[in-house]
């Protein structure tokens, strides 16, 4: 598989089907492409953000404002063979790496095109997410700043939906179906998005989007509350079982019922009573969590089944064993910028086989003369006089 | 493929698989599960959540607390067949739908599970969230308070993953491998990302998290800024050309100019000097910003290439036709709730083909007789029998 791409949707996509064993090579023109000095970086300029994007991949390095260099790209992406010719790109629909420019080198060729918009036009994570309404419902109450996501959720859910994409339509090819194109503009996994969770549905039929509520969580009962000694704590109370659970475990089920007496409803079965009486119930639940230290109340909720998170720093979590620390998906490896650091392998899990070693991001440029050979079956000769001519580049010194 | 699953991940698997053409079938149990009143709902109490993550799919209800329930559910996610055999779970791994009860039916069975902690343990979409330190990185400088997001991404990432996972197994089934059981654990997912992204070799290098900052863009040059009219809109500036553009746009290339004078650098080709020192920068900004109304800079942006992007509702994107408004994506369907609204189908885009009808979601049970008959090949009689004993239920009159 050829990845052609910048930033996080196409190479996580990459990354993915690599992480699951296929021979992924990256492309970028020589010199690295957009996000080649991406931050973070490590202290010789090399980025941490490329070389986690892009483990477990070739790389190959060729000018890509050059027609001998295009040409080479074209070639790359409709390899022959049945497991070649499937290609990611951000790449605009009618460059040069068009997918009618592609199939004429290869008429089965599989290609997944990651876009902004959907007319073609430029957008990236954050500015499709400003016109999808979700920043001005994120953040406090009573601060009606919009609040961006840090996560670039509209990427790698993209991402990971081309990697989907992209093993479906080989599928497809494998029964003789052809191949194809798959666009997938980050405006319409967020349109579409937003309307398989309801948001759109619930928009049109209230006429305006789900109002900011910080932290509570919609249509049932959840939100931070904070501990005696000052620790902020996740509960989410969705089920029945949930609810009871939570109520036991604070000692509040006498309170409750009190409220529930008082309001003449139950709680226990309908989740979205909570919700809306949500105002009556917090100070219950403030006051048994300020009444014990998050020590106390880790071991009790634990034990009595309760969906609930500490908010920790990233950097505490690296040593939470439920994340990071001894975690099998993880392993230590050496990577491009000369730095060790535990790097993860596929995010699923598959019981049955053995981890295998999780492999670093290549330098780049470090596969370009291997791939000319194999995979376009060029001479020793011909790759000299390509990098002689710098259309293609391997490694730096 | 058969999709016995609650809430985001797993519904939205068998919905990118649905929309892509596969028979999904959903199994609830008899009433319906945990997800099946969640909010938002419509005013006859019918979930607009449910009906928009199981469009396209047909439905089954079986008592999924009896023993004769269990197996039925279990006979389903093993049924024979070159294209059965999938199966989207998030049950407990050690409960009735366990890998190993299932692949005693059929030894080439897919599972594809996804838990919320990798240990097993109770954790949803917000409690890892909070864990990974991504809560305390969002939000306004200056208050401290953990903000989540309101987007279930870790459910969305998930979900997408594993709809890719599941078709690679189906891919290596194919070529003779077998069947496997692939687990994406909500936490492993969150862990892998979160390295993936380079946050955690940042905060391994550094020591700590990034630190809050707003709707800065991390490493390069991007933030909301407040036009004369009072709209935000977001701008980014990554690459040489969006920095050039934007500054062209702006009309403040001589104004940059002299800070660059002033600092002895120069920002075009280091997006990084642009945030190192964004402070002096953001009066620029923020002057040319509010020196014009929104709807003079976007012809401007747009003329100039700019990566830009306003801040809109909900209820206005809906009639944005980049996103909703007119998107093929998009069609006016009827649903379940009795509710006539749009609905999208797969959100990748096939140009060479026409997109098919979107179709809703099922009534609850509404395929149970039908699936009985068809995938376990049972009798009217025993169907009959089976409704009469209440192990399954059809649609509600």
């Amino acid at each position: 598989m050829v990845d052609v791409s910048a930033f996080v949707a196409g190479p996580t996509c990459g990354l993915y089907l690599a992480q699951m064993g296929a021979e992924v090579i990256r492309v970028d023109t020589v010199g690295g492409g957009p996000d080649f000095r991406r931050w973070p970086l490590a202290e010789n300029g090399s980025s941490l953000y490329w070389e986690s994007l892009n483990k477990s991949k070739k790389s190959v390095a060729i000018d890509l404002a050059r027609p001998e260099g295009r040409e080479l790209v074209q070639r790359l992406a409709a390899a022959p063979g049945e497991n070649a010719g499937l290609f990611v790109t951000n790449f605009p629909v009618d460059g040069f790496l068009s997918y009618e420019n592609l199939r004429k080198l290869r008429d089965d060729l599989i290609c997944v095109r990651v876009m902004g918009w959907a007319d073609g036009s430029q957008g990236m994570d954050y500015t499709i997410n400003s016109a999808l309404g979700l920043p001005l419902m994120t953040g406090p109450v009573g601060d009606d700043r919009p609040v961006n996501h840090v996560l670039a959720a509209w990427d790698l859910l993209t991402g990971a939906y081309c990697a989907f994409g992209l093993v479906a339509a080989l599928l497809a090819r494998m029964r003789g179906q052809g191949g194809r194109e798959i666009r997938a503009p980050l405006s319409d996994v967020g349109a579409a998005t937003m309307a398989n969770l309801g948001f759109t549905a619930e928009a049109l039929m209230t006429g305006h989007q789900r109002p900011r509520m910080g932290n509570d969580l919609f249509g049932a009962f959840g939100r931070d509350f904070q501990t005696k000694d000052g620790e902020k704590l996740m509960l989410l109370c969705i089920t029945p079982r949930q609810w009871s659970k939570a109520l036991e475990a604070l000692g509040i089920v006498e309170a409750v019922k009190q409220v529930e007496a008082d309001l003449g409803l139950s709680f226990a079965t309908d989740e979205g009573l909570r919700f809306t009486h949500r105002e009556h119930l917090y100070p219950l639940f403030e006051r048994a969590f300020a009444a014990k230290t998050a020590a106390e109340l880790a071991p009790a909720f634990d034990a009595g089944g309760v969906t609930w998170g500490a908010y920790q720093t990233l950097e505490a979590a690296l040593s939470d064993p439920r994340l990071f620390k001894g975690n099998p998906m993880f392993q230590d490896i050496a990577h491009p910028s000369g730095k060790t650091y535990p790097a993860p392998g596929a995010m699923g899990t598959i019981p049955q086989d053995t981890r295998g070693p999780v492999t670093p991001a290549p330098k780049l440029g470090q596969h370009t003369d291997e791939v000319l050979a194999n995979v376009l079956g060029l001479s020793g000769g011909e790759i000299g006089r390509l990098h002689d001519a710098g259309v293609v580049a391997g490694p730096a010194a």
